[in-house]
């Protein structure tokens, strides 16, 4: 039997709203008998959805354990008013009982700025590291491949960089069970001595480095076509690639399903070449995207996540406490 | 009766060769018979080619001259010893062509930095304009739209991409014959006060011009949903963009044909989907980039462009020079 985990889930962050919070929790706590939530966030606000559950779902709620956090971090909101007057919202109560031990991790839909400075001040950096980066997996034509930074950071040094090479490889060698995955540093070409300075010279440190299998620049188009498992990059140039990913997958989807309609296929054909696509490369899939660098785990779910989307980010979080991913990541560096 | 173009050539540009440039050059001239080209490149390899054209073919070359340049721009070479000792080459007299007057554009398939530099040596800018910028267009779920810059910088000024803005929407509103196409400005968030200090500063300057129909920020993926009919970039993002965008696109297509083989779909029944499919989105279609800024029209091809890729760039070239972009660039600033 797998061990018992016990992850901090900010009800308040996503879009949608707590009920939608509640209902990725409850579905999560449905299929995973072993895991504990804690839910986090106002009683004003939490007490009438819990007390609402249907008689059926009622049971979940022995491992629905209800944390009151009165106040509510705003998109709006200052990071110096976030992190001085706001220690009783649900983010900061979630992530506080991550560096107090008290659960395995964090999953918050919440501003990722505010999600980042909230971390690094309650969490703390793994020792020698920086800046946090997020990352996330990305569906190729080879399957998924780790992508940092996607947007903790809107610039990075090359010596940052370097680290994120350091993580992303840490990461994905805890998933993979395989310690030689590939490494490659995004640019918008592959000569050497082409792009940013701060480009440059993290290719120059990745390629010293003898415990990385770095193998050089790799270009966005290549990152789809599957040429790498760990693929580093700036938050602005990864946050751009998967929107971009993401919006061209949308048009795609939108322009095949109308050839298909007005072609002479029957509804049962249209659904089925459909929902094979859609099973590959469906967004809410990927949901989740791990803070990395941290002494603990820490999941950012997209702020307009729908309870499916918010179910794949609790249990992505799930399976990396599961993996160790935490303790890896310590003993690595 | 339309006038009569003359388009300058870079036969040496492209990774596949000259005799791509001849295949595409004889294609455009056969479907175009008021076009006339100079065919631009070393005597001792264009010569014997042009001698190897078929006798149906032959025809044509009486609007093919050749113009010999013994130089060719290599993609290792040094910015300076290009401006300085390859004034023979194929892509620095194809420019002069245009500067000189004797043609209305020019394509090549050369290296972007080289062209990007030589260009503005022997073109000049517009009165008042700081660096040129790429231009390309793009599909998305309402057409296309107007993507720029997309790698002639590395980085720009929030001033520079201003300027961007400006020819961007003095180019559109052209090719539209439409003074009102909408301009928006890329950011990876679109609340005010994010984002990269240029951009913000670019955002001020938009904002505050009356003759630009600015409508703001977007993010990379509404950019795709077709949200605005110009958008502007630093080179860095809107690189980054592009090939994000064809990346999944050809990953796509390819996992889409899998599930469309596996399925018990007949081949007429496949080849039609893909084929209404292949239409909108070819990425052959969209081959030519507009170097926008400059008192003349050049074009670039990508550098892995087949014949059919360089005849659309060709075919672009010549919309633009019947479209009297140059002029109106010229006169709206």
């Amino acid at each position: 039997l797998s061990p018992y985990y016990t992850l901090a889930l900010d009800a308040m962050g996503g879009d949608l709203g707590p009920s939608t919070s509640l209902e990725a929790a409850l579905a999560s706590l449905e299929s995973h008998p072993r895991l504990t939530l804690y839910w986090v966030g106002p009683q004003a606000i939490l007490a009438p959805l819990m007390a609402a559950v249907t008689e059926k779902q009622a049971p979940l709620l022995q491992r629905l354990h209800f944390i009151d956090a009165p106040q509510v971090v705003e998109k709006t909101d200052d990071l110096m008013v976030i992190l001085r007057q706001k220690q009783n919202s649900s983010m900061y109560i979630a992530l506080a009982l991550v560096a107090q031990g008290k659960a395995n991790a964090c999953i918050s839909g919440g501003s990722s700025a505010a999600l980042m400075a909230l971390s690094r001040h309650l969490i703390k950096m793994l020792p020698g590291y920086e800046r946090p980066a997020f990352a996330s997996h990305i569906p190729t034509s080879k399957g998924m491949c780790l992508l940092l930074d996607i947007g903790a950071n809107l610039s990075s040094t090359g010596h940052q960089l370097y680290q994120f090479g350091q993580l992303g490889q840490a990461l994905e060698a805890s998933l993979q069970q395989n310690p030689n995955v590939s490494v490659k540093l995004l640019n918008i070409a592959t000569e050497s001595g082409t792009g940013q300075a701060q480009v440059q010279a993290a290719d120059t440190l990745l390629e010293a480095d003898p415990k990385l299998n770095y193998l050089g620049y790799i270009e966005p188009q290549e990152v789809f076509d599957g040429q790498a498992k760990v693929v580093v990059c700036d938050g602005y140039a990864g946050n751009i690639l998967i929107k971009s990913g993401e919006g061209v997958s949308n048009m795609l989807a939108r322009s095949f399903m109308a050839n298909l309609t007005s072609s002479d296929l029957t509804p049962p054909q249209i659904e089925k070449i459909m929902q094979a696509w859609q099973f590959q490369f469906d967004p809410d899939r990927l949901n989740g995207a791990f803070l990395l660098g941290l002494q603990g785990l820490v999941v950012k779910s997209h702020s307009y996540a729908n309870a499916t989307a918010l179910r794949y980010a609790i249990e992505a979080t799930q399976k990396y406490v599961e993996m160790q991913v935490a303790r890896r990541l310590q003993d690595g560096h």
